[in-house]
């Protein structure tokens, strides 16, 4: 039989994570806090359990979290979303991510990427036979050419992915970056996905601008987002989707038969939880105090330390130690030094190569230090 | 835009609960046990959570889990699918099969489907463009005519979709069918998607046949099973898939990309409860039981009662009370009976209506005899 995707093989993150536990490893590769989830949530998933709330949530989602949903991006971002039809809980972001490409992409539609990008958008595109056309950004600011993008911008433009914060980068667009997207998606009448797993994790008193705080781009987008980034519990795969009623009827006709719904003992805890927003209000703080305390610990080593604004990762420029390419460079710390990353090439196929690795300070204190000596020992 | 999914209307089960509520009527519609799962299981995915593994399971599941998989399987049907590379637990049932149709479908492939069938196989074919080809299946045996599925196959036909024991029908496939199924398989090249969810809820000392047990048919097929149905949690989206390395490989291409992984909590307690066979083997016994009390009890119906051997299903024919096509039949007896089941033409879109509605009999004695009470007395 043929393959649909014969350039995928196994994920940069199974890899890494493998060759951290062969070699004994620090392991900043794949993102995932190394903290507790609050015992108070679990403790909510718990009783729901024991209660009985263990059949079938409904299709969209329980109405309750749906609802604290549309509570929480009301109050942050303004839009109020209606949690009968313009929300849906999904089995993760990634899998919203699918279903929304799945739901809209037909053969020979064009979608624009950006490049470095999470690793799911382009396998799911050329699935159903669409076309990405690939913005390249460039360090250090990992930025798009606005009129590249326009340039690349045809009648098959379909679909545009976007992703702030930014995952690899740590880049967060501001409201000009939004407003010159919107233009375009109303001019030459494309869709938005909207990324937007990190909006709780970022720094130095920037705001988040949601696709959904923008009329006119929010009528026109699908914006997913994630539990798990944002309450340590990133196992648990809860995401969700928000999407006007007329997009979001054609991304849950997939939904119902991609997952159908989605694990109903955590719906309860999260619907519960999700009410008081101390839960999530303080979680820019937290990380922004690691990662100050992680670039404090490398600031003298030999690795340049690009702008990080948002997610739980930081890139490092190894350029000015080594030539080599980013795999086997990561490679080498790993074996030879103990420390585990990300090579950033993988979130950038076929494009340029920046020798540049990505790490994950979503970890403890302990933790960041001894990656911290590794990282400066290194010559 | 476009709808991909132009025919796919809000789901039946969502439809029939909410009927049943706003009715107050007793809710035989949607397929889920009404039985607490077992506490032992719980608390294993309790310690799970409290233990703090809440982070990311591995892409293709926790790696006990497989193992447990695995060797349930080995020992049910005596092949040995490697753990590592040939089982992969899903969010759901529904997700492999939707995931190992996006893996495998192409535009313009051709499907062989059995009607009626799970409403989720045809949508999923036709979202990747391919062609459904069906085979009507008549009451009250609810088999296949071989010779007609022989004469539907062509150079196109890339799948062949299998479901036993049969929702709707509880109809049940012996060892000549599926050895008819294999020979057809291997004579024209196409592979077989075998649906395989109520594995253990079989009657009258009847054996599962599943598509693993086959030599020539298992390396050509995708097997796909669920836990929820197993152990009473349907809620909690767990199922998985098993499939000749070759094949996987390709499904799991999709499966990192559509879900990444699932619900880690979950597997932990499953990996563990699994060890014990006595936590599946008993229910068909569970189950024959229901079915039997509820068969007893509406014995002296108008409805005639077709053979059922397997799932929770059973179908009741009222062409002797009524020629109302089964929609109507089906929302007026729970509007003015109150009692809430399945028309069966919603799993046969486009084929022969037969005058027959589905009923779940995985509830309560108290909720059975209730519903028997509201059948009895239907002229
Ligand atoms: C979905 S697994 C990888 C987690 C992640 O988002 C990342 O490391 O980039
Ligand atoms: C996935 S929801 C419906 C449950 C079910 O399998 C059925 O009722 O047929």
């Amino acid at each position: 039989h043929l393959s649909k995707l014969p350039d995928v093989g196994t994920t940069i993150f199974t890899v890494m994570s493998k060759m951290a536990v062969d070699h004994n490893a620090i392991n900043l590769s794949q993102g995932y806090p190394d903290f507790p989830s609050d015992p108070a949530l679990i403790e909510l998933v718990v009783r729901a359990m024991r209660d009985g709330l263990n059949q079938y949530a409904p299709m969209p989602g329980l109405l309750s979290l749906r609802e604290a949903i549309s509570e929480k991006t009301a109050s942050l971002y303004g839009r109020l979303y209606d949690p009968v039809s313009e929300v849906t809980v999904t089995a993760g972001a990634t899998q919203a991510l699918f279903t929304a490409i799945s739901a809209f992409i037909y053969p020979g539609d064009e979608v624009i990427l950006f490049a470095p990008a999470y690793d799911s958008y382009l396998p799911a595109v050329e699935l159903y036979g669409g076309k990405a056309r690939v913005v390249q950004m460039k360090p250090p600011a990992y930025k798009p050419d606005w009129e590249e993008v326009e340039s690349l911008i045809t009648d098959r433009t379909k679909m545009l992915v976007i992703n702030s914060p930014h995952n690899p980068t740590g880049t967060v667009w501001d409201e000009q970056d939004m407003k010159t997207l919107q233009d375009l998606a109303v001019r030459y009448d494309f869709m938005v996905l909207s990324d937007e797993v990190y909006e709780h994790i970022i720094f130095d008193g920037i705001h988040h601008q949601s696709a959904s705080k923008f009329e006119a781009l929010a009528q026109r987008s699908l914006v997913t987002a994630s539990f798990g980034k944002t309450f340590h519990n990133t196992g648990w795969k809860l995401g969700y989707c928000l999407a006007p009623s007329g997009l979001m009827e054609e991304f849950r006709k997939v939904h119902q038969y991609n997952v159908f719904s989605v694990n109903r003992p955590v719906q309860e805890g999260l619907a519960a939880y999700l009410k008081d927003p101390r839960n999530y209000l303080n979680l820019g703080q937290f990380y922004q105090e690691k990662r100050d305390h992680f670039l404090k610990m490398v600031s003298g080593s030999r690795f340049e330390l690009l702008p990080s604004s948002g997610t739980y990762f930081q890139l490092l420029d190894y350029s000015s130690i080594s030539d080599e390419g980013d795999v086997q460079f990561a490679e080498s710390l790993t074996v030879e030094k103990g420390l585990a990353t990300i090579p950033t090439s993988v979130f950038n196929p076929g494009g340029e190569d920046f020798r540049q690795l990505r790490v994950c300070f979503a970890k403890t204190t302990e933790t960041l230090d001894k990656a911290a000596e590794i990282i400066n020992a290194v010559q």
